[in-house]
């Protein structure tokens, strides 16, 4: 099973920006990490990160015929892009949306979501450890492990 | 006379992205079947599709030298572009915005529509015949076909 | 095949009203023009108008027995009348949404429309070619032209 | 005691309109079953459709001299009419609102009702048996049967 | 010069309805008044009334032809109707708008009113007197009275 | 047929709680007269009344192996509780809405209702009636009475 | 009988402030052309201007003792106000609304009114003949002129 | 590490109510192989269900000195209560909130999030798995498996 | 004059519970205060505190037999409790609302406020002499001490 | 310990304003009851009251060098003085709002409040009664009675 | 050229008040810079500064004789004024809007501004130093300095 | 000092754009002039623009190594883009928004700025000396004039 991860706008300043709100690790560290643990799930994993909302939706397009599902944290995308939202509901792939933090909790206009009607989940707020839960997900939709 | 017809995102995966709303030809057999249209009706016409706001702006300002008029389905971006709007404000060039489907018989977030206030006029609903309808447009402009 | 044309307020007074917004022609002029139009795409046209919102439900329902399809400019109506949507959705036939101007570039009150999301479709903004479209539409309806 | 039945726009398509919303029953039939009812209730009845918002203004104000209560269906005016409110709380005689359906669970515009703060009491869901109920609430008001 | 008083729903029922609020004076009395102050005025003064909405388009669409102006009280159509607002936009004579009451006093539905912006000048909350003062206003615009 | 009347919070002070809006019958004494009325319709009648949202929630799920359906009147939780709105979707038996007065004719938060989107019919205003017509329908859905 | 014209904020530019918009008439011109007619109304009047929200609430305020009734044009506080609206309510002497414009008319923020629902009624839009109708209602008042 | 799993209102109805969108198993089924999976990751845990948004309220409160955290679905409540979320602000123990469907994707009424800004982070939409991936994070703080 | 003290959800918590915005006082401390207090002023008090909605009512409705008026503090449901806010205007006992916090100046969603309609008065942001301060004014109901 | 009590708008009017709803009491009177009081608890007390929102800031600005506290009872200027709720933030004294009434309670616009997020406390609805329940606050805060 | 500098409400507590936001420096201290600075570029100033709305209005109106443009930072009235706006468009004199913090980075209510529809140009967030700035734009103006 | 002048989307047309609203000067012109006062300010200026919001966002973000502040006009993207904010706080350089127009006086959505709460300041509506007033600015950081 293959799965993109797909970063969107300013995760590429992880551990940089605002440390105290996103942690001290970089996109880098974090992505090694997931790295080693598709290792021991024996998923494959590729990883792409844009400034670009024009960029993403590419990307997520590109889902159809080179993976089996994505990781999503759209950044500031996911409270202002219908074209991002069009394309998840356009590929038939599952697509799992991560933030680091949880948006509902922070500023008003970061309760709008575009994405959240058209993902197969959500996973909010546990920091680098969001994408791990999402990893594990698919490992289970391959394994049949974790379902009752 | 020359006719750019400018698609946005998503729409390079008609066909392919859910045939029961949004039919199930190809952006390829639309802008043949456009072509042919456009010259029975001897009119230029070129296309361009992007995913990227930005590459949609840059396509709707080379029409002030390239074109003479525009069909725009701007997708996704129709309802939350202010930028793309200033660009068919500020090129004098007549555009027709077309959508496939309805956009104000879909969710509530389609109903905000900031390219309206800047087209020459709208034709929404008709499936690929809402660009033919827009062709046959541009054509009476040239030929004083269609006016009282 | 039998296409009724049916005008709602105040457009009986066009080529009157406000002529810098809604042109020089009367309805009259536009009917004419729409008929010889019609002969050539060798379509029966019927032409009503109405200041009563409950004429124009007639209108609509009449439709189940004595046409193919309707051409509606409903006018204010557009705006408030729930009524008249659901006589759309109550009769089997289709029904094209016309307007001379383009009602999402004026007052905001023009922005609630309870029609788009009962009609086939809607032609906004080119004047009484918005009329000329829609017909050519129920032409290729009979014809299979201009669908791919 | 007399009463009017007053059924608003649309409601004479009833068995033809989307019978898995409205039902099979045509308005006659439903007529004819009311006024079998009423006749067993020994209530005069008599019944009245429009689709003219004024003709249903009409019809409630002529309940001062003709009848002593009515029953309204007001259809899409429900949702759009100040004007037939202030005909009911004009009038002093009893009006019961009936809705074959239950607006509150459709569209969001039909959620706004001028009706129901006019009016004596409202019955809505239940079909043509919402016609029914009201017609036996009018026999109590006459017999004292059903008060405690 | 020639004034048309236009009164909208349920004003015919003014004496019966709600007189705590609307007073005690019949529609006939109140125009038998305005009858005999518009003739001392020198001014001719016709009256209509309905309860259909299109018969109140119908009559100011009239004043093209048959008036020099209108005193209008929409009734419950001053909250609803865009149709009646544009068919005063439409035609070029004076409207006043007159209310018996203030309706910005009272229910929230009252507040919006689609006449304000397309007529002469509003008067309100005046009872009868809200129209005479109409015609004064009238009387004054003929010869130059009132005016510094 | 065997009917749970459900009553909500403050119910049980009927009577005593603002006579001139609630009537001046206790709470006993409307379903000593339902009861009687259950009798004489040989329907099976059962009450519960209690001021906790979770409880009322209990008794409609407890429809599910104990009756056929529910008369309830969730007083200031129909308002508020989405909780109990899930338990009658969850819950496979028909529940009919009854209040006593209109409550969309009191305050603005009375105006919101989660309940209407789940039940089968609503029956507002006629006071301790409301019941009575609630329980005459589901008689009719037992003997086939009233239905055309 | 005593009448004070209040005049509120911008009123004394009248003649240099946008004449377009508000005429080319100055206030002293204004206010002699009323003294003129109340003198022939045979009515005391006072002036008073001032650009304090507090000197027009003390102003009003003062009716209580010094005057009959009020004509009041509070410009821009009419719109933004709580205090002089209760000022109003607190006297016990009638205060007519009036407007050089119609405020319906214009920006969205006009259209909070927090006088209309104090006042005993509203004159708008006819430029210095608002006050002039107004101070005709307060002499018909006196003379029980107008009235049927 | 003991972690509380506290269900909320209907949830105990689970594979009975809607299984097309809830899932086919109960929640008894959902616990043992949560137990399961507990045993597992070593780690003890202890469920708890109520309808009762009180009882529910209790539950987070008994954290402080029975639980080191807690898996929390509110069901309806999620969506309705400041006071469950001022428990779990109130208590200092770690509550992640899960979802079996995803909340955003429904009705308007469950955007509203009360819980979203209290909880450590949320997962929505994966069915039972929610609650597993919520163990293995909770799994996760105690071996330090999973961060970086 | 015997006086219920009320305490919602959390308030069991006080001291506890976040005490650099609620201070360091358990409600057993505060109770006792209270309690002294009374013994001065020669009242009899009672405490009840509980987190569930309906047990609140319950304890509003009971004043009607054993106290003479409340001081309540709902905590959370002060700000979504449509029944708690019937059950203060059921019962014909004065009730004072008290908080120790000012709610304005919090979360939005602690704007909306049910209570504040049926209480006798409010008392917010002076900490647990926000109960001292209501348990004074009855004492002063009681001797006509503090009036004028 | 020095208290400044500043009265708002209309306070004056006191006694003759709507004494059904703000008492019979003047402002005169009700001082000179606090005046009483004061001395009784051996505070120093001063007056101040205008209509205008100027004088309102100067005074709450002289609370930095001539007093210790205020009792700001800011009538109408509550709900519209962003200006007034610098004020009160800047001074870094205590104040603590009042009100004879419960806006709450009141009409739409008076929901909002500015100086509610700026003040110690407020206090509201118990007529005079709420000034001497500030009074007495501040007398606590003096003498440390009331505090546990 | 004459320039007034024109501060409202609060801004005479400048250096005294909540230092952390608004900066150390006192009112007294950036007049005495402008002046210096005014000295250097050869421009006359004038300082006003009141905490009353009413002086405000007239310092702008006063604009038309006595000055070439005014400087206006209006603290709390920016958001609350449209007499403040009106007195702005009413005199014909370019006014510059200044803030030393930025309005929209603040409290939702901050987000209003009537003033920015009537200035030449808006400066915020700069401290003392927007004033500056305002003052060099006003040099540019009659030196042609800075302009391309 | 270096300075990085980041210009969005149309802006590459100014000159040719609507020279009404946004002057006669081309971007090159606007910038030679800048780059001119830059020298004489001693400061070094970099110039891009993009219409692609990704390459805005990849500007800001360069700002880290590249550059000591940014002088940024985002079009419309100022009123759309919540990536383009969180870069501005994610880089922690000084950015200064500039607009030639004054967005607040424009179309409703042009209110919406999601930049201004991430920015260090805003200059609006001095047309291209907007961005050399923020040029002074950045002048006076490195030499402290200006300051007090």
């Amino acid at each position: 099973m293959k799965i993109m991860v797909v970063n969107g706008p300013n995760l590429n300043l992880l551990g940089h920006r605002e440390p105290g709100l996103y942690g001290v690790r970089s996109l880098e560290q974090i992505n090694q990490k997931l790295t080693k643990l598709a290792d021991e799930l024996t998923l494959e994993i590729t990883f792409t990160q844009s400034n670009y909302e024009g960029a993403l939706i590419d990307a997520i397009q590109s889902l159809r015929w080179s993976s089996d599902g994505a990781i999503l944290n759209a950044g500031g995308y996911t409270h202002t892009s219908v074209a991002l939202r069009d394309a998840i509901l356009a590929v038939e792939k599952p697509v799992v949306e991560v933030h680091l933090t949880n948006p509902g909790a922070r500023e008003n206009f970061r309760r709008q979501n575009f994405l959240t009607g058209a993902v197969v989940g959500s996973i909010a707020g546990f920091g680098p450890q969001s994408y791990e839960l999402a990893l594990w997900w698919f490992y289970w939709q391959v394994h049949n492990v974790g379902t009752v």
